[in-house]
């Protein structure tokens, strides 16, 4: 058998900042043969999820940094190409953590997340997953459901154009609730509200956007679906209504900072959780993998009738990843963001 | 009938910082006649709240901002002394919103908050109507039953030998907690774990009380019933394990930043909420009118036994009440403070 080449990205360095070369080593090496209990798997799809950015920090977190010298971590959709599983049979295409590289072997004796085998024949291509059939939007039904908008209340979700967000609004918008959004860019606020049906959406680009917040959300806001932090949480806790419940999924403003010597900026305004007599959850979607079925099953359905409307943004070329990571948490892309690794 | 003089503090001006004599202005005026639908009320006892420096401010609170030029809000007990009201009869004994002043007018036509009549004979020294068995009794009370702490879990509580965090830390004991509290100097948590049962307390006021809140914590914290924000919080976030439960009650080392140039300094370490899967719930007491009876008897029943320490810091001298209110917010104080109208 000729000696496949895995290229990969190795954390060398933790970053301060945006994710450098020098920081995530682009490199390559020869796959080794798979032993009894073992199988191989290609990745097709890298997800690009700015929380990797958290994995790359070795601040207190929900799962253990990626150790340095390591693969990077982080979740991806392939297919099995080589296996001495009967669990992972050559040819199922499996979603799981695949790492940053192009083989991984998934080891039966030391599987902390085991893969999953997507259905034959396929439901929707490869990239949905990793998205609105995937964790993110499982993140988005999660927090939905733990906020619980009701008919009539201002349900406002940041990050509105992204992979969670996008889903998170059209789920509330569902339940009834008026759907406010915030995203970057004219471009973006019009997808949001023409695409996926939202009220309203601030653009957070604009100088004026604090006011835009405001005129949006006329009769304050009930939920918060809250996946970037800093500045902009400060302004929606703001315009809480007495009440309110803050679904707690993300903090991507803050990421880049984490690792830096400043640390995290954090939030201003924290008492208006209390004033407001507000309710805050925070949440990571991998404690929930007993509800998987249940919730894809859900996403899949009204995905299948056009009920759910989800993009994704592919980027072609694996040794793009790095780069997509940086944008991604800069908030340049639409929908689930995929780093494309096969032709 | 000779004309009564009733002292009082109007708010003059909104405070940066600590509460000054411009702020609050101490002064008397005649107290008028009362008509029909009225009763006079002699305050006792002035309830001294670290929250009554927000309600000087102007920032979006729980309650409207004081009017300039009105008098001080405030909690009080005292007694009926004249009265053409059959609900308020003369020589009653009565707790509500007094205000900061000798004489307290209760008009039946414009009554937010009705004043409640306490039982004849007293159960409890008056002081004890606005503290353990009053607002702040029930303050505790409610916060511990929202964070719902399980045996074995270690449960903190901040400002926790203060009129809320003393009470608080007691209940969360008999839940089975570990319970760990912070205090300001040796004297005080000397108090804590001697006179209130506290596993350990923490010297805020020491070098080390970082390291000393690790050590007290050996096992995270599960429950933080949240009395102060700032620093203190921010490194309580720290030790927080998964599915921690922060009952926020209360933001004492923020409150003299409302209303200053650069707001409140706020939190670093929102992040440890995502991170740790915490659920946060800020509350008002007053929202909660109507469990205050079953609440009250509960504590009475308890405190009467002995089964509940509570200390009140009694300030002799109406005129002191604008100096204890900074000292309060300070930390100068055990237990609850009042201020003491008569002799």
């Amino acid at each position: 058998m000729t000696t496949l080449t895995n290229r990969m990205y190795r954390l060398r360095r933790r970053p301060t900042g945006e994710v450098t070369a020098e920081d995530l080593e682009w490199t390559d090496e020869p796959v080794a043969e798979i032993t009894d209990g073992q199988a191989l798997i290609r990745t097709h799809y890298l997800s690009v999820d700015p929380t990797n950015r958290v994995w790359m920090s070795d601040m207190r977190s929900y799962i253990p940094p990626v150790e340095l010298d390591a693969v990077m971590r982080g979740a991806g959709v392939g297919q099995v190409v080589d296996s001495k599983r009967e669990d992972l049979p050559v040819g199922a295409h499996v979603v799981g953590l695949t790492g940053w590289q192009d083989y991984c072997v998934a080891d039966a004796a030391n599987e902390d997340m085991p893969f999953t085998i997507l259905p034959d024949p396929l439901p929707a291509p490869l990239p949905a997953f990793v998205g609105v059939l995937g964790h993110t939007g499982i993140s988005a039904y999660l927090g939905v459901e733990f906020a619980d908008p009701k008919p009539g209340e201002t349900f406002f979700v940041s990050a509105a154009a992204g992979a969670v967000g996008s889903i998170a609004g059209q789920l509330a918008k569902r339940r009834g609730a008026r759907v406010v959004g915030l995203a970057g860019g004219t471009e973006k606020c019009q997808y949001v509200v023409k695409q996926l049906g939202f009220d309203a959406c601030v653009d957070r680009r604009a100088d004026d956007w604090r006011s835009q917040l405001e005129i949006a959300t006329p009769d304050g806001i009930d939920v918060d679906f809250e996946n970037v932090g800093g500045a902009i949480m400060d302004q929606v806790l703001e315009r809480l209504n007495i009440g309110a419940r803050i679904t707690l999924c993300g903090l991507i403003s803050e990421y880049n900072d984490y690792g830096s010597d400043s640390g995290q900026p954090g939030l201003r305004n924290v008492s208006q959780l209390l004033m407001q007599r507000a309710t805050l959850r925070g949440f990571i979607v991998f404690d929930h993998v007993d509800r998987y079925g249940e919730i894809i099953g859900q996403l899949a359905q009204e995905w299948a009738q056009g009920a759910l409307h989800s993009e994704d943004t592919v980027v072609d070329g694996f040794e793009n990843a790095r780069d997509t990571l940086n944008r991604s948490i800069a908030g340049d892309y639409r929908g689930k963001v995929v780093v494309k690794l096969v032709d």
